[in-house]
Parts: structure tokens; C-alpha cells; sequence
């Protein structure tokens, strides 16, 4: 028997609302997930991508702190709830289609990537030149490359 | 016919390779894409979140701008083409576990997206406090909230 419970956010009614609106109406995807990028809240480097459900977007609401949904373990985990590396919500987006977030976030800890990393985004790929080899594992991961934020 | 081709780029050979491998080694999903993150090679601020599957990720390396694959219109993208928001590629890296881009970007023309807006997350929600109204369009989209980039 599927228990069926009332939608714990609205959905936009048309896609000037999806666009124009200025209430979150997420557009969770057939599983059900939307993706949720962190950003710290500090140097604005992006931290992680991870997926939210409906009930790990509401537990992050609630709480202040980055709730997501683990699709290879099926289920709810809060970042540093383990490691300790936990993330505090200072701000939060929803793009313009509604079908991405972005939390910015205090980083408690190393870092938010589970090898220890300060970024997940720790390695480069491309020949953008100078700069897209990884310097250390953290603040290169989003400022490298000519332009780069820390340098420009 | 199904016509099979060579795969573009490697596969992982186990954990250890995806997390620590030098090589980019894309995670694609079930439909064959994976998550591309952009942001700005001069301010930092996320811009978008778009996919690619290995063609366009293959094109975005060789022509230097970004290439998507439309899920809802099932074509490839290039960023700009028609608008004129052309994103020129400045550096680039992968997640730990393979299966996200982050992609430093010059953007040319009014911004990301195609609402006109600078970034594609212009919109804030929840209850962070002051900083998660969203200000312009443009720059608040990331650094909003307490301990906010801009103004930490």
C-alpha cells in the first residue's frame, strides 16, 4: 500500500510562476530529488553538490542545517552529523526553474568532502591553461584559471 | 540499431581511482548525463547548474565554451548561441566521486540566464535571516546571508 501525504511544498502553476515566483516551489525529478549545490558562506568557493527530497529540504528549513537524500544508501543523512564537518545554512536560492538550490554555508570542520578535502571540487580536467592544475585541495578548487576569483 | 561507439572518456576502475584518480573519469547517470555546475571566473557567484552527456562535455573541452544537453528539448546547447551570454571556460574540476562538473566561467553579455537575470539563482527562501531576501538579481544571488563573500 503506497501512503500517500500531502506535498510538503507547493508547485508552481505555470512556468511564469516556476520563473517569476517568490515562493520555493522546488521541481523534485521522477526520483524525486532536486539538486542542492553548497557554497561557503565565507569565500564563496562551491563546497558540494548532494540531492534533497522533500523531507531533507523541510529538515534543513527546520534545523539550519544541510539535510540531503544519499541515493546509494537510501536515506536522510545531515552533513557532519558523523565526520563533524557539520554545515550551517546562512542563505539560501532556488534557480529559475526551480529545479536546483543553492545553500550557503558555514563549514564546520575540514571541509565538506568526505576524503578530507576542503571542496569536493579538489581536481581539475581541461587545458584551461594555467590554473587548472589543483593547487591544494581547497580554495584552488574554485578559483583557478585565468580571471580566477582570488586573483583577479 | 543501436549504434555503439567508443566511449569518450574512461570509466573508474574502482573507488580509489574515482576519488583520488588524476584523470577525469565522468560518472554519468542513467541517462548519460551528468551535472555541471558554473560559476563566475571573476566574482565566484554560482551561475548555473546545467548537464551535459560526454558529447557535449567532449565539445565544451574542445571548443572552450559550454555545451549542455537539453532534457526538455533532447538537443545539445551551447551556451550563448542564441542569446548572446556566451560563457567562455577558464577552469574546470570534478567531485570526489566523479558524477559533478564545476565549470569557471567569463561570461559575456547580461549573465546566465535566460530570464535576463545575472545568475540563474536570484531568488532566496527560507528564514536565514537578513541577506536571504534577494537584493539585484546579480551579485546577492550567492553571497547573501550572514558571513556572506561579499561582505565577510
Amino acid at each position: 500500500m503506497t501512503i500517500m501525504r500531502e506535498p510538503i511544498f507547493p508547485k508552481a502553476p505555470d512556468t511564469r510562476g516556476l520563473e517569476r515566483g517568490t515562493v520555493l516551489a522546488p521541481r523534485f525529478d521522477a526520483a524525486g530529488l532536486i539538486a542542492a549545490v553548497t557554497t561557503h558562506a565565507e569565500t564563496g568557493e562551491v563546497l558540494m553538490l548532494a540531492w534533497m527530497n522533500d523531507e531533507a529540504l523541510r529538515r534543513t528549513l527546520e534545523t539550519g542545517r544541510t539535510w540531503f537524500w544519499s541515493r546509494s544508501r537510501q536515506e536522510y543523512w545531515c552533513k557532519g552529523e558523523t565526520s563533524g564537518d557539520r554545515q550551517w545554512v546562512r542563505a539560501a536560492y532556488y534557480d529559475c526553474d526551480g529545479d536546483t538550490l543553492l545553500v550557503v554555508v558555514e563549514q564546520e570542520g575540514a571541509g565538506a568532502c568526505h576524503t578530507g578535502a576542503h571542496s569536493c571540487f579538489f581536481r581539475a580536467f581541461g587545458a584551461g591553461g594555467a590554473g587548472t592544475t589543483p593547487g591544494s585541495a581547497s580554495a584552488a578548487a574554485n578559483g583557478g584559471g585565468a580571471g580566477g576569483r582570488a586573483t583577479s
